[in-house]
């Protein structure tokens, strides 16, 4: 989830072959290098310093350049879904809130770690009654410890799931397991059982999704009906609102800019081992190992930069 | 606000003839025959008993089958100037809430009354910085008893009504006069004064507005651009909602409904005065002085009903 | 609800003679002479000035001595089904605010006036799902902005009611009739519907119920079960907590007590409009209209008191 | 605290025989062996698998399976003491939360950790005045953090503790060591000292209780009064609400038991070092060193499970 | 209560003789003019129509141009009295949210109005412990609702008056009736038994106090200590923050001055029965009963304004 | 921050030479030996064994004696600078929660460490509008998640820093770094363009301040002006509530004292490691390398006490 492709005509991917970077110049975004290896080998021969914001990485493993991105989308994910509940867009015809003498609406959040718990408090903002679900008692708890008592928390397991899946008039599904695909949690045969009109939002999309029936869209085009359900599946959130990710996107990624400005790249990454962790590209060498894998090249370690 | 027309493909106006109602048979429904002297025509010509939603009235003035689609529009202005603000859809990239380093965005709500202050609910569930204006500073004080200091309140005049919108990401116009057409407190000047992609919500749209700039659309289109700023007037909110606002309406109509089923129309008039003041047309005779008047008809008393 | 009778072998009523008290003196007190014929020929033979508290009445027709108890009641309903809800008990075994990863027990209340809005301020506070019924609408918006959406609330008709009981496990009944008998809303075929263990209160037992399988019970042996639901009927709940009770019931009182003994039992009947309704017997002649039809006797107008 | 023993009549010990059981079959439940050495030989002779759910436990000590019980119980303590405090059951006759103009009742909680923590929430959510103790400064910090002043935290010491009991309407004992007999917090002199028919709930009654007074008693009969003060011993409190404390046990076990069924015992154990540690009886021999101890051999090694 | 004044070295009052005004011009202002006969018989001379702020009174008694010098005032009097509870200005030296480990102080309200019921939730804020007393229930009531027990209220009498004073850290005096002396509720005796160092602020002082030691103080020399205990008595509060005093007194006379230009002052007398209430002196004559008996004159009846 | 000196006549220093200590006797409180080298030749001299309250320390570097006077620092900033805006004292003339009708002021507080959180609690409960400045996100994200968008939350740099001090009403320093001097976060240039009588609350003082203007000050002239700012530069907050401070000092000393008490000092510094830091001076030698430093000794290891 990255701020770029704001324009509602859609994203603009980087060109494959990058010819305004001179020799030793520093290319400090977003890159994803790992699918695109014609964009590495422009990179190497022009010898630039290719640092990519994704795989900048803290000690514990966390991905500060990232979480901006993922605390737009947490908040992001309700407020669309409570959009596409409209008639108008396929939706059930709901107002999440209800009004006196009407139940509010109910919101099935699958998952209670940052993004779900994130999701539960608009939710809740928003007069839903809210559902929320994990395998970990323990995240749980803390829910039930943050909201006491206003969301109705559930042990996961696939009876409950299947329950909750019924009732559900906007799904947000929230499993993300950190590098790795995203695993299924409401199959397509659940999907079939949700109530006409009702909306799918999957946080994890660009993970493969935790939803058997999602798949990427765009903010152009992001619903599109399967089973009579509205799935929203835009996996580039933050493009809705570039204002807002622009600045936190910065917030995060001045601190690095200008340890890069102050010290020049090299004194930087060896001083600051989360910046130098997103190396992927040195003057013609390739340093990260998945993006090394992917031309077919030995990763220089970061010990042999020079 | 009415939730007929809830198709998607836009609100199918009631015909301006009706075939298919026999003599004496009564027709309980939204109306607005005043605008359409054809169909009060039609209706008399079939001898029905025609009785409007809209002008059933209580003693104190307030309107109860108007109410619950007040409610629905009230709670539905800030979600869709929400959404709006996406970059998408020609709004400012805006999160309403903000990400924590990233300032949440600015509501100013013009009017204290019921909707506005329906409106500051709604905004505050959304983490917006929320300010209310009116010119009554008794309303004021209870907006501040009400939200306890998390709503700046704002006593409404020129200068302060120029400051607010300046800073507005969104404005939702809430200054309704009952039976009269809403005073304009945002000038034209005062809209292009606004940020690029700011967005106006008009509540009384139906009422003519109270932005300078506002005019009626439809959930199939329900916003344009004027000034850099989206303008967002449905006049027909509830329609996006049907399966909320139906049933709101059915809690409000269902005793009404009931009162003429189990007394028939004469006796129920008799003994329901609000309901009385909701009767148009009498099997041929015009009942409601605005609808008579719009035939150049006499209207038959209340006291005459046979 | 009066908080006599406090001691846990049951209320000892008042006795059909008293011979205690002397001709002129003033017996200020819960009384409840019409059904008592006996005590109040006793009292009109001695020749006292007998003030009952539940006559006393304001302008606007509200009983300030009984106050006190109806909020000591309201308070207590939601605190004593909750405890019958346990097992040892005959209840369904729920823990009312569930635990993380088992979900909430479910209240439904029936009546959102001052009694329904207590038991249910009271009933958010034990953590469960909370649903509110009335017919009337305003009354729910009331609630609606009371508690913000933390209440469901539902326009209450037969339907919603069996939909309702179905699925509740303390049901409080809280419709009242100032002077009349409560209107039952839950017949015994909707009983029948509960689920085995949930726990019925009904606050207005003491007017005959709003549940139709209601009875009377005492402090001492407050349920019974009936169709595998535990009814809990105690008519005199002020009587469990009068300590309390007492205060509550000082602090009302007091003022008239004060004017009694300063101005004497004339002048403050004469001054204090609200006492003078209180006034039952007055030196050997029957004052209220009630008790005076209850003896056969003819009632001394207020404004022939010496 | 364990659920076992739901009925009514009282709780029925595992019998000191297991006859069903057959050769390397699993019995995986509450055990507690340790005092019941004839049981231990009952299921070595039959050559089972005897996994004890307390003595499951995490790297970090916490035992998983004993924690939905103490979660029950944390919350049932309140409820119950409350409804204690009904003069009918020998209490002061006191509604916790008052009425306007009577001031709610006191509610001191010794221990400030998980359970004096969400006893306290529960007070609060009761309308209590609550005060909270503990001898560690970190905690009553993390307690007002929580409560924002809401609850007043004391430091614990022997005058502070005397000053609290004495002004208690009802007193939460939740001192609490792990694997320890409670401290004595509260004295009799000190119990003597508390109002006529205050409450006591003492949560760590199975660890012998934090006030000295207090001894175990059960759902059936679960207060006794001493020194004029109700005292509520139930050991067994989550066996009040068999429902929520079925499921919530449920939701802890069910992924335990799934390993067992799905890798088979021994490669359940080796694999998940919690599950191992619940094994107190394997085949013929005892494994868990206390178990071991109370039958005078010596305990198998995990690592010779075979 | 009024913002003039707002100089540190003193509040300014009007001079006795007026020469700046022209005749027929007006003056709009507070004038307090009973008390000052030599400045009316200036105004009356020079012929000027002269509107007193303190007298303009809508249909139901109320002042509008004395309430947000009230609203301000309310807001104060905890502020200022929680800053002279430091030790250096003579108070006990309490913080009164206390920090974790030491309890909170106690404030004590006297008077549940609009002025006691604003100081207690300043109050609130602040962290103490508050209580609140008044003589009538239903205002008690309605201070429960709005406070949901986080408020401890107390039915007031001269007993409990004397409990709650003795253990304030903070009394404020908050018992005022319109257009009267305060009654005294807190005597002097009562104020020897406070605590050393309390502070006692009194919102009624300008009416007389309801605390019997109090006496008018300045912004200058705002507290001067009596019994022991800090007394606060600056009739004047808003002089202390004449920036928000000024906007919202502006706020409240703006309307007011508005139709006082755009009509003249003869239509806005005639037009605006509040406005014309204000009217105090009237090219010669005095209008106003109060100020006319003061200089010994007949009052003009509003009738015969010319 | 310590509670000495709380006469409001100002603090009286430990004097230079101590005459009343015998030797082996314990002096445990605060002592600051380092600048003031005759005291601990003093101390050295007569044999006393010295124990700095400053210098205890657990093993995570926290100092849990002075923990209870930076939290009373804390909710003393905003109240004392609360104070301080009223315009008798040079400040704004601000009532910072507004009234109905005019905004309530701004409060920016700078570093949103444990400092910076309880003062932004405090500033919500005043009614203030909170703008809180870090440079570390997670700590933003803590905040946001305490207080759930009721407080702006905005990344510290220079730029962001300029905006919020020029809108501040009050500024509240809180940028300390343990043991080190506070960085200078407000320039000089930054508090010229501040408005006039805009107050300045620095708790960082005694750390040399992060507001580059600052100064320490007395509680008896707590406040100067500078720029036409109003600077508060109390070093000693505690002492102008010594009553609080004492009771939470003494529920962090007693349990050491205790222990010194109990088990002699010997035991006592070889049992507790964090009593052993505290030693400052031991029978004659000096045992705190700062101190030793200071007076130009070699320091006593730990281990050599005898």
């Amino acid at each position: 989830m990255e701020p770029g492709g704001t324009h509602p005509e859609g994203e603009e991917p980087l060109p494959e072959e990058i010819t305004w970077i001179r020799d030793g110049q520093i290319l400090f975004t977003y890159l994803h290098l790992a699918p695109m290896p014609e964009l590495t080998r422009s990179l190497q021969a022009r010898g630039a310093i290719a640092i990519a914001y994704e795989t900048v990485e803290r000690a514990d493993g966390s991905l500060p350049l990232l979480t901006p991105m993922s605390e737009v989308a947490e908040r992001l994910a309700v407020q669309e879904g409570t959009h596409y509940l409209g008639r108008a867009y396929g939706g059930r015809g709901i107002l999440l809130s209800g009004i006196p003498g009407v139940p509010h609406g109910n919101v099935a959040i699958l998952g209670a770690g940052t993004v779900g718990l994130n999701a539960a408090k608009v939710a809740l903002g928003y007069g839903a009654d809210v559902s929320l679900l994990d395998i970990n008692l323990d995240r749980l708890r803390h829910a039930d410890d943050i909201f006491g008592g206003r969301v109705v928390t559930i042990a996961s397991n696939r009876f409950n799931v299947e329950q909750v899946v019924q009732r559900a008039d906007l799904l947000v599904g929230a499993v993300l397991v950190a590098g790795a695909r995203a695993p299924v949690r409401v199959t397509e045969a659940m999907v079939k059982s949700m109530k006409p009109g009702a909306v799918v939002v999957d946080v994890a999309v660009d993970q493969g999704g935790c939803v058997e029936t999602i798949r990427p869209t765009t903010v152009v085009e992001p619903v599109y009906m399967a089973h009579g359900v509205v799935h929203y599946g835009v996996a580039n959130m933050p493009a809705l609102v570039p204002r807002t990710s622009t600045f936190g996107l910065t917030n995060a990624t001045l601190p690095y800019a200008l340890e890069l400005a102050n010290r020049g790249p090299l004194a930087a990454a060896r001083a600051n081992a989360e910046l130098a962790r997103g190396v992927n590209v040195w003057r013609g060498r390739v340093v990260h190992p998945a993006v090394a894998a992917a031309v077919g090249e030995r990763a220089l370690p970061l010990s042999e930069l020079r």
